[in-house]
């Protein structure tokens, strides 16, 4: 198939007939065709290239050559449902458990982060017997049905939404522009003191916990970076109420956060989750996933009599691409790359902060970085009267050729989740052009050039 | 990576140490290893042919050259999500669109049946406002939690299933083993009725109709082919309600039936579903779906304010395939060979019930058969106490190297729903090893060998 068939305005015109309007898609006033893209960057119908700070699921690069060699390796030879005896369904679980702790070591292969997510609340039901959920504030965790429950990202600024009565939402652990600060003594027992005396409410009306959820490092909710510490001592209160510790790796795992190869584990050595998600960087745009329990927890599921079978899950090809991205990540080292490249990114941003007041908070772990724009840097008033400012400035940047995308219920942080192939050189690009933009934008007000772009991006 | 890296009993010992135990293998007492599979034949580790009765995903032929090639050069140039515009996703919007009748033209592309079905019910509900569903007695619409509520075949058999109150069981249209058989003056018309009494009893409890969901024709419910008429007289007591009509065409669609592209199509030209979900044989295997809706439910799904967006759903990559698998099915005319070879095998296996009591009824659409025994043909007893023969059966088509499986709430219907590439020699072969078993067991009980084997095969 030719890089493009269509002229863009038939491509747009179809688009409008037959793609469903929830779908959105990016700077709807004037979006960009993309025909080719490898590595950090893309390249639309003209053959003008971008560079991208967005797309965490292309998490090698684009295309890159050996995943895109597994994967048509495999297609050529087999693909099919995981009823059959295969090697690379086996010879995939037993890399990825080798990247977690012992006790996490039986995988549920499926084929997206919200068919994950949805497989660990059943299991978390299953194990425990219990029905309540405990979610973070502004937490994304999916799309279907389940998963909108417990995703107050999709619901908090709706105001027909029943509030599933199982679900319960905890403050989210932003020690920038949350409940507790960077000024708090222990925001992490702070914070995890919250999620107690939620279980503690939820025992008063008859309710048990079945599971604790959380984004290992909240993305769509403006990329926060819970407190160390934060984590052991929420499981400790959630399985003391008999309920389990999911960890939702899907946005942020796989190296992104350079010291580790698991977000989880900027909490330290000594928390292990009960289940684990995995999606969107795990095949490098494949579509798949895996959810990764303990024996504990698997074998309670079987018990319930209920086979589980998913169609697509697990078969030849995807495995074939997941042990792809997990070589690639070692031989290019990209988790050491995502932690010097994110270190200067960050060092970078924050020399921009000390220059443009707009920018409240730099804040970040490898290649995942917040940028949060305020009015008022102790106030913190959200930068919400230069919401002009800041959706022109990702669609500024796209003028400059940079795809970079706002989040967070305010709309107001900036996120940095690239492929983890970008290089110090496309950080001072970025941030050059972000430090022309700011300089620019303070002495020539925008307002009136303000359109609502699409700022979620999961 | 070569076909086999590990001995089979190493296979097999990672897949108990590393995968779920509620995912099930085939023939458990002595799985089969594939290595590699092409057309409607599949080959173990030591090139041993099967002949593939069973892998309705393999749709055109596994690994099909011309499936392969789209999806691998797409790979090469870009996979990513559908937030860019991209040719791909418009034109397969655009043809699959063209096999639908005009009203059902707007698309969601998603990743598997299930995440199809679940956005089904998400649309229904946000449309009508209502909560109340109406699904079919033996009914399978996937494995996420949403649908595993409206699926009684994953729990009726399970004692400690609490059963959804929005959820209403009305009885499967089965006309061999229902409610109103064969025998019936018009048992369309009182399937129908049992669904408008439902709606009726619903409304006395102050509940409303969101929508009735049912897969056009029940595949793990035991190949059962509702009557015509049936769903245009249920659509008009739902819509009366205020209800709509999906048809789960996961299993069925994409020319299985031969004269039709479409199951639904078979209850005639004036029925038209308001939302189709399609899967498994969409992509060859490719892990994709997609949800067809009309324009009225797009649009009210949008007005709720929620976005709608699905990380890997129609990538380019996906749609390449899916419009790949669209080109092969007509130029190998494989909707065409479903027809004849599917009508043959029929045939031979009606033969084959003239000859062999334990054969109850032979019924199929295309290759979409089912073939259900029974102890004896006039009180329709499951041949239950053949059990052993059935499993032993197909066990021992296996030995004959065939693969078949069976299901239904008996567990006593053999199911064929081979890919679509099929020949009349492949029927030839099966019938003939089917004959050969069924003349053998008739002078030689092998109760003894009896061994729960996996049955349900989505």
């Amino acid at each position: 198939m030719s890089a493009e068939i269509l002229e863009k305005k038939k491509t747009l015109d179809l688009r409008k007939k037959h793609i469903g309007p929830s779908c959105k898609i990016f700077f709807s006033h004037d979006p960009i065709k993309i025909v080719r893209a490898r590595g950090q960057y893309m390249y639309d119908e003209k053959g003008q290239r971008y560079l991208d700070c967005i797309n965490n699921v292309a998490h090698v690069g684009h295309c890159h050559p050996d995943v895109v060699k597994a994967g048509a390796e495999q297609m050529e030879l087999l693909n099919t449902n995981s009823r059959f005896l295969h090697d690379n369904l086996v010879l995939y679980a037993q890399r990825l458990q080798a990247t977690l702790p012992n006790k996490l070591s039986v995988c549920y292969f499926v084929n997206s982060g919200s068919e994950a997510n949805d497989l660990a609340l059943r299991l978390a039901l299953q194990y425990t017997g219990h029905k309540d959920i405990i979610t973070l504030e502004n937490a994304y965790h999916g799309h279907v049905s389940s998963l909108i429950d417990i995703s107050p990202y999709k619901f908090h600024h709706l105001s027909d939404v029943e509030q599933n009565q199982f679900v319960h939402v905890a403050p989210s652990p932003d020690v920038y522009r949350g409940k507790y600060r960077a000024d708090h003594p222990n925001p992490a027992k702070a914070y995890a003191d919250d999620v107690k005396d939620i279980i503690g409410r939820v025992h008063e009306k008859g309710g048990k916990i079945a599971a604790f959820t959380a984004e290992s490092l909240q993305s769509c909710g403006g990329q926060v970076i819970p407190p160390p510490g934060y984590f052991q001592q929420v499981a400790e209160h959630v399985r003391q109420a008999g309920g389990v510790f999911i960890a939702d790796e899907v946005q942020v795992g796989f190296g992104r956060v350079g010291t580790h190869f698991w977000a989880f584990q900027l909490q330290g050595a000594d928390f292990v989750p009960d289940i684990v998600t995995m999606g969107k960087p795990i095949g490098n745009g494949h579509p798949m996933s895996c959810v990764v329990t303990t024996k504990e927890v698997a074998e309670a599921f079987a018990l319930s009599g209920m086979e589980y079978f998913n169609t697509f899950g697990g078969n030849p090809v995807s495995c074939a691409i997941g042990l792809a991205v997990l070589d690639v990540i070692v031989k290019e080292d990209l988790q050491g790359n995502a932690l010097r490249v994110g270190q200067y990114l960050t060092e970078l941003l924050e020399k921009q902060k000390e220059k443009h007041p707009l920018i409240g908070d730099v804040r970040g772990r490898g290649l995942f970085v917040g940028m949060e724009l305020v009015k008022d840097r102790l106030k913190l008033t959200p930068a919400t009267a230069e919401n002009a400012e800041y959706f022109l400035f990702c669609r500024r940047l796209k003028e400059q050729y940079i795809l970079l995308s706002a989040d967070g219920p305010h709309r107001n942080v900036l996120k940095f989740k690239p492929p983890l192939c970008f290089t110090s050189e496309d950080a001072d690009l970025v941030v050059e052009k972000i430090d022309h933009i700011l300089t620019g934008s303070q002495s020539c007000k925008m307002t009136t050039l303000y359109q609502q772009e699409v700022g979620g991006v999961p």
